[in-house]
């Protein structure tokens, strides 16, 4: 409470010490519903870092969420306990050291009962996410955002962890149902025609932007409903997935990519799926400018604990 | 003549001295059909300011607007003359005499017989300009583009003025028309639900980013022209209105609004309204990249005043 | 190969001396297919400079092209032998002499039998690589994306060459046939309502921005590819052509423009045309951010290089 | 404790939710020596705005801050228990009521028994914290790093309160002795000459830039310290003292200043007086680059801090 | 006076038409004393163009220069009578071209009567500019502040005239009296040994950076005394003279510089000198921040006219 | 030859493929002198990454290296054979494996008999560098330029490397005698006390910043001289020592630095040395401005070829 008053409640969004929606800072996790957790690793990007600074920089922008879901008629923390965890101690220095702190910590909060919105940090950490999802949900369905599939077998000869291969593993290792994995807004150049086919050989379904595009969105989330049903949903929105106009703030930009509007649409159509988990990721503010990447961040997240809200509201 | 040699007439938009679209920076109004005002007040903002430096940025993007509209058909100076005002004197220090200063200086200019085209600034002061244009025209007509109703009672507590309040106290004070008063754009997240209840029940017809969207361009056209019918109908341009991607120059930045292809059809689309008043609002250039936002507001302050032309020819 | 070692052959993007997509700098052009040549002029532009840094920007961000093109099913490395020719020796003190250093320099790459892939610098450039083409090829067949129709008589009192009138040049050196002469994509203010009726009485059929959205991507694929036929074809991108949200980093940004995706489209619905030649211009680093427009203009090269490689194939 | 972990406690810079030097946000001052108070108004800048965002930023660079100070010989957290107020709730809307509202929550700080280490924040502030101290303290001696003497009656014709005006009205309402007044780093253009001789009339001993050069580090502060004596004295430091190079990030940035090698040394050498509060003004991160200013201020705070820490050593 | 009002006389720095100090925009050049002309021209750069907008920015920045010189003990503008001129009409494309129209504007100016004080532009326009100053005054004595020596034959093969090569054209068509000719500043690397050799077999007096630094400011200024005597002295600063942590907004950065302290003593130590015009070139806003670079050009084109208003108080 | 051509002989600046120094990027060793070697790789670092951008960025700017230099009176290039090397094939994800890989390309440059001047990357790449040299030189002496001591035992914990670690793994592995390490520059905060006294303890002799300014360059630099004597001399150059005024692009900037002019005088003070080896590191262009920090390393990274050729013309 009186933390509370050093959080700056009640302040304008520019003043007051950024914590997730002015949310107390705390790992005392009893009798929270949500705990945002920031993940701040950017060792597994192939081109430009600084992804490391999204969960500072996505928290500040936070502080412009006044509260109440317009479209989904929803305000997420009348209905949620929110905690902020702070950040996840992750060394730099080694990828394989920072994916086991993660998946430790992730799993810590989990057990605790709480559902997690990660901010990442590169792709490569849905991996360690989705295996302490696994460990207490079993194999789970995944939504997943993003301009490149992320199933390469290796980016760096020699090594398999990376941003480019999370989705490989997590498939291999059985964290993810292979029945029930989307992967919508994929663009761009690869290596070769095999990225797709190896992609899809391994159970994803792959929508490209262009196909987003033809069909529009509503025949694409009623495809994923149909495809999800009421298995547990792990949603991955990689920031990449927009358009670098929309966020320009990013490792691996790739143009023709989705509007802000698209990705609202698309997260808010989740709404009757079985969510147990989210991240965003690849938010990297030394390229952002205007902080628009942040923002349109910060806004995902707060669709999805909208999401969140009203599945508890109905119980 | 001389004066507008100084000023660069006839030279690329590299050089010369910034007024609007190079015509006379004068207070000398007599014989002039509009004038643009500066309003370099940015005291009202919630998050981030400078856009007091808005008017200044304007002008100088304005240099790039060569003079024919093809779309409109019209070169709007080749039928208004037009008079570069500068800026209002107004104080930082105090939001209500900032007020005051610019409903002096707007009603002079009205009453001098010229149309203004005010450059903001903070959205604060539309309310200071429609008590000015309602002292000579009665209560307006308004078409508010926005991602904010801007109806809240008050912002900072104890303080009634601010950007998030302009239209409330309009409304409260009689000098807009609640039988004619469109908001478009609307979105993101709110206070609480009363937010647009709120705004409606002061009179506010909202047309949500949504609903715009859905429905197009030409039928929302088509309600604000029945809504507006004959009135004298005052326009205010939030440059938030815009998606980031286009209008990352600004203070409190709201993912999934127009683009700027929108935003230029609305404004077209006012031109069988009658116009009496424009003020375009929130250009925030230390925000700004590119100028792109800054680009934006010139081409959308002379789509005004093509339309104002055209009424002008029209008698 | 060592060679190719030293440039960062297999390494990730952010490493290596940034050819285009890695391939040899070199001016030993015998067995070369396509020749990527930077072209870094900017002393013909009438508002921001800075594209004469594009040439070397577009290499570097030519690092994240993977080199399949998972939409038109090519990899066009597999198809073309690539050469980066380093840039033309152009002065920035004289336009004229600039293009005298720049038809030569494309002439001697055309002369041994390289198709031509220029990286501008500003729009004038067009003029000379279009004598240089026109030499070889005869009048082409030309598409031409643009924000402005680039046929004024002169921009700066007596001297007839500029950013804003290689094409009426072009078109009055009989190097366009005027009947296969299409603009894409124009827009905004003009400095009289001649300007669009005299690009159209030198040739020039305009598509503009407003129509093409009307009409969709398809209706006007169709209408160029009925007029072009089987003529030789070059096509001259201009970045400004895409939306300033898109493209930021160009000189004379304007609003409404298309989007990344629908320049994909564009580039990727010529592949039925005979390509001879292609030209990207106007891509000004020093106003980008991220380097989104640099991103932009290396995909749009990308996707040239697949139509050619499709071409190839197909004997 | 707990609280710690989720700020970040042993984490890199880069990670964890940015408190001043991560300790704890709270209004629990009890047994607290120190307290940092973020001042977030920028309501009385002249030009551009922006240092509303000082605090944040200073925070977020005080994680740079590894604890011990190498010259002074202390580690300050290792004496000091200091405590991270937040931010004061002050309206920018209305500078008069800011003024009071700092003055109020300053005021309650210093009552506690803390020492206020303030972040601005606009020069204006500097008024209400000298009010707060003399209220506790009577009449100070003030050591006044700055470039300008911000002695003017009134900056805005009728507003009596700006960041130009503050030490006027501190010595006119008797909160600052005038026999211990020390201007230190004063330069450049002023309104007129008697903005110098009015300050000197005050009873300011300035000390220009100029000769501050010419007479070297160790005499001006053997004059101060002479001048100071054993009187209670508060700090205020300007960034704008900083010659533009090294601190680009404020509003009225002028030429000819001290490097920030000068600056340590300046307030190094302060460690003989009998310090009582500190204020750190004018960092306006939107014009910062690479956080320089940022950094530079945290430093100087951090300085601060470490001769409060040697005086409580001392007893 | 109407006029001053729309330009923004007694607003605050952030407010108003910025043309310099707020001076009348005006080619009436009867009864001026100093005439302020803008040189937009950078098509001489080797490297980073940008100048063209130093004029504009300049100016802009020239509005937080308050009016009185408290080192020298003058109000400029007690003194002079000052006219904006706006900007010369110059083309991009041709450099020759250009240098004939500046030289025409300047030699106009002259003839009024008007001492000049240019904004470039990049330093090739000191060519032109000295050529009309000769025309007036005979064979100029020359102060010339720089990095460079810029007396290289020709920069771009075949072209005599770019940034690299005015002042040996200038000594060679007997503008300057070899007599009287100094450089102050001159380092960094050369193209070989002979580029020192050769300008001082030109005439020129070279200081270097390194050996101004080892004799200090007031020796450098007496022998500058010596050499020029009673001559007529023209004065030429590039910003590059002071380092790129003072002036990172140029063409051309080389390490190694002076201070902004240094700098202005520097100016100031002219004062003795018998001054007859001035130029201040190739600042480059696109690369600049937070506008260090070109507040440093205002202050020191300030310093400037406090020189002239002493000269002209003393008859 | 046509490789030279392609990469941009004789071009200016702005033009051209950028090696460093336009010199050949070859894997082909014999016959050369010295070898530029990129060390991409910032897995490292504790705080802001983007040095692995470094080597791209200096080789840009080393293009501004006109070839002689006139201090030291040499034409580096003249006397010796230059190879670009390109970029080291390190992975982001696994600082060991980085620094294997670094380690082993070194010694296979070395075992080729080039010098090898190496950009970096982080501080951690000075550990593998030295081990190359080390095993062809024994142990080295050794020059360090820093803000920092790097001699942590761990920064994060469990993990030995980082880039603030290197020294003292280098010192514990044999790699430098300790009898000949001198650190220059040292300042800011520390640990604790004991980080000082555990770099002595290891052998470091520490001038810090505030040392060296006391006693001035040519003092320190005796210092230097008469402790490495004869020795073979290794040169590590964090471009941390630098103020951030003068190398804002650095991951963790410290105030109080050197400016740029001390760092060329220290740089050109070693010509006595024995000099065998030379690192320039911790340059990330993404927080840089103006390209400042590259051009004051490109210099640095000059100034260091211009001692190899003067050791090499006394044989």
């Amino acid at each position: 409470m009186t933390a509370n008053a050093a959080l700056g409640a009640h302040l304008q969004p520019f003043a007051g010490i950024p914590t997730f929606m002015r949310q107390p800072a705390s790992r005392e996790l009893a009798g929270a519903d949500v705990c945002v957790m920031g993940v701040p690793v950017d060792s597994g990007v192939s081109h430009r870092p600084g992804c490391r600074f999204g969960p500072r920089k996505i928290r500040e922008l936070s502080l412009l969420l006044w509260g109440y879901n317009n479209v989904l008629g929803v305000a997420p923390l009348d209905h949620l306990r929110l905690v902020d965890y702070g950040d996840v101690n992750a060394p730099p220095v080694d990828l394989r050291a920072a994916h086991t702190a993660i998946e430790a910590e992730a799993a810590a909060v989990l057990e605790a009962g709480c559902t997690l919105l990660a901010l990442g940090g590169d792709h490569s950490i849905s991996l360690p996410l989705l295996r302490a999802h696994a460990r207490r949900h079993g194999a789970l369905a995944v939504v997943h955002f993003d301009a490149h599939p992320d199933c390469w077998e290796s980016e760096f000869a020699g090594h398999p962890y990376s941003h480019g291969t999370p989705f490989r593993h997590a498939l291999q290792e059985g964290l993810i149902d292979p029945a029930a994995y989307v992967q919508i807004g994929i663009r761009g150049s690869t290596s070769s025609a095999n990225d797709y086919a190896d992609a899809r050989a391994l159970g994803a379904r792959i929508i490209t932007a262009d196909e987003a595009q033809a069909r529009g969105v509503p025949a694409v989330l009623a495809e994923v409903q149909a495809q999800m049903g009421r298995r547990k949903v792990y949603v991955s929105m990689d920031i990449d997935s927009a358009d670098p106009a929309y966020a320009p703030g990013t490792g691996t930009p790739e143009v023709g990519g989705f509007s802000s509007r698209e990705l609202l649409q698309y997260v808010r159509g989740l709404r009757d799926l079985h969510l147990v988990g989210f991240d965003i990721v690849e938010v990297s503010p030394p390229y952002d400018h205007g902080d628009i990447t942040a923002v349109l961040a910060a806004n995902l997240a707060f669709e999805f604990l909208s999401l969140l809200a009203l599945q508890h509201k109905q119980g």
